[in-house]
């Protein structure tokens, strides 16, 4: 595994607004509405003309759309045929490795500019199918068909890691309430409430009703209460991510020509990508993630950083345990030891190491072909000093990290960005 | 567009046996048969540590397997967690874009050795769902809804080719009729009879059975019988190709690390991709595919040949319309000058520009994601002089191509390769 031949910079990167949005909204509306927000960041500005490819990181639009061959279709929208438009797919990170391969493409010299597109627009068929779409990156064979789904197998990790570390149920809630808390400054998100919005709400409804006011003092009464209902333990409603439809754009360009379209560049210095078994039974452990100790393994070797450079990252929550087993895996923590970090509030916008400042997938939303790009596009507006509403960081963010996860853990990407 | 950072060579190839083998014969099988036969034919030998990566090319496990995420799955079958393991999709053209993707990573300095996977296994839903799940690569809120799956879209470019050119349904035939001569050739080809041998034998039920015994001079003759019915006009069983179980294993290494593995490297000097509108009423012509004319631009340009330089080639024949089409927008031929050339018999093995030795999609089988990489492992094949039967060429094969294509031409991958 050897160096990149050269540089890769992000020099544009935008989303279209995260929501459930079928049928007004479908494919073409999020992802021309993701390529116009990320060309409005282009300092000197970007057109058809000066990218040569349409990467497509998408999980399966077979699924929920019902339409395979995705990468033309994306790239037609935009003007860009005849050039290359290929499709990535490795479940929740498929835009992940679609922005790994268009910065492993620009290094090996034959391209300069790639567009790089994240999407999936889920809420074209009912929850049942979005829940039937997801079980399929599991292993279908032994997972699927024994009558688990991601809330299931994600509980089996919950469960093991409360058994071995002594994680509590108030653990998990925390990892939500701080992501809900940053979800509410972000204008793309799907979910802008903190939860304790949602549950001043709900007491305002049940007062508005002359029912009986709950006696809930803060955000853990009101998770403890009916409102958060079990999913599949020890995960509730709260601990999930959201069902959404949404699209993300970035622009990759060489150093050779970065310049041209910004005077200040965010480089990606380190990619790394892992895989394991992609049923749970085939690992040695559930409680740490094997993809991404190698993802983050491969990236940390690249860029000459470690897990302390890093001053803030977006990790794949797409359960709050992912989040805790990441801020582990990733070498922020020592196993075992997150939940410690998360208690001090050591990942909250302020505190020393500030994680999912978009909201996370917990709040922002999780149109799982588009995260791993909207992570990265999360981490070039606060590079940029361009992160909406209260939470743009208050110091100058010269390294960060995206962690973008893959079904239960069978795919991860990590990638490294520095001023 | 420049040019990659350091040379690739194919040092390792092999398929499964194409067929329909469903359900003896599933993912797994299929993939370990390919890995074992690509193994057998490094001549130092490969094992899982020699490699650092594996580029899964598949068009749609959702819809043909229920089973997404499936690039960990493949590298687990053959010992290769944690290393990378992304899918890459592109309608047929799925493997030639993982066998692209890996050659350009090689040449980025990333790494040196890669594993190239191309697997459909399609027999697991009953042919309407073949065909469903096949139509889903052309443009679906405008073409399948309307009626048309892809013999349908096909038979547009046929007529289209007929009223410009004078192409006509012997025309068609007479691709039909080369290709299955050379499938006969092929242990690994699902159909390894003739068309002349399929009309013997029905000759011999029909005396058996004590009937009349048609009236068929030569194979013309048969394919103008109801035995070769229509299935969109003036497309006819025989101008299709085959749903097919398969796949196909390749082994790439960086010119720093090739020879470890063999003392005849077969080099990757040029590749290119292409996209156009994947709804045909989008494009500007029917008769020629645009993405096919760019794909071999950028593979012509970056290897320095010309089309008169390719001494064989494998082309996408999905329908045997789609070999002749190749034929003119590789520029091999003047647009409406193939038909000439294979009424001379040029693109048979002993002819000026043989062309699908392998038999083609036609005889050999189409699992549609394999099929990029099958190509490719007929080309290793013939140019190590290693080809089965009858099939090898007579002379020794310097330089040759694959042309592998997407939906209805959607998407294009053109790879060349010279010893």
């Amino acid at each position: 595994m050897g160096k990149l031949a050269r540089k890769v910079a992000l020099v544009g990167a935008g989303t279209s607004k995260f929501g459930q949005t079928f049928p007004l909204r479908r494919i073409p509306e999020h992802w021309t509405d993701a390529w116009l927000n990320a060309v409005a960041t282009v300092d000197n500005g970007i057109e058809p003309k000066d990218i040569e490819a349409c990467y497509v990181g998408n999980y399966s639009a077979d699924l929920f759309n019902h339409q395979g061959h995705l990468g033309p279709m994306i790239s037609s929208l935009v003007g860009l045929n005849p050039k290359p438009a290929p499709r990535f797919e490795g479940a929740c990170a498929s835009s992940g490795i679609a922005m790994r391969q268009a910065l492993i493409t620009i290094a090996s010299g034959l391209m300069d500019v790639i567009c790089v597109c994240g999407i999936e627009v889920m809420t074209e068929v009912p929850t049942v199918g979005v829940t039937d779409a997801l079980a399929t990156a599991s292993d279908v064979t032994f997972e699927y068909t024994a009558g688990a789904t991601f809330p299931g197998l994600y509980a089996a990790i919950a469960s093991a890691h409360m058994h071995k570390y002594g994680t509590t149920h108030e653990d998990l809630m925390r990892v939500a309430i701080k992501n809900h808390i940053n979800g509410k400054e972000n204008p793309y998100a799907q979910m802008q409430r903190s939860i304790k919005d949602l549950m001043e709400r709900k007491i305002a409804k049940v007062k508005g009703a002359g029912g009986e006011v709950p006696d809930w003092k803060d955000e853990f009464d009101y998770l403890k209460s009916p409102s958060n209902p079990p999913i599949a333990w020890p995960l509730h409603l709260f601990d999930c991510s959201l069902v959404t439809d949404g699209a993300a754009c970035l622009f990759l360009a060489s150093e050779d020509v970065a310049k041209k379209f910004t005077d200040t560049p965010i480089w990606i210095t380190g990619t790394g990508q892992g895989s394991a078994a992609i049923a749970m039974h085939d690992r040695t452990t559930l409680t740490a993630l094997e993809a991404t100790v190698e993802a983050s393994r491969q990236a940390y070797q690249m860029s000459g950083r470690g897990p302390k450079d890093m001053q803030i990252a977006e990790v794949h929550d797409c359960f709050t345990i992912a989040e805790i087993c990441a801020m582990e895996d990733l070498g922020f923590y020592e196993k075992g030891k997150a939940v410690e970090a998360i208690k001090n509030k050591d990942t909250y916008r302020d505190g020393a190491k500030p994680i999912n400042t978009s909201g996370g997938l917990k709040s922002k939303g999780h149109p799982v072909g588009a995260t791993g790009a909207a992570q990265a596009v999360e981490i070039f507006k606060q590079m940029r000093g361009i992160a909406e509403r209260d939470r743009q960081m208050k110091f100058d963010v010269e390294i960060a990290m995206t962690h973008n996860l893959g079904g239960s853990g069978g795919t991860c990407v990590v990638q490294i960005y520095e001023k």
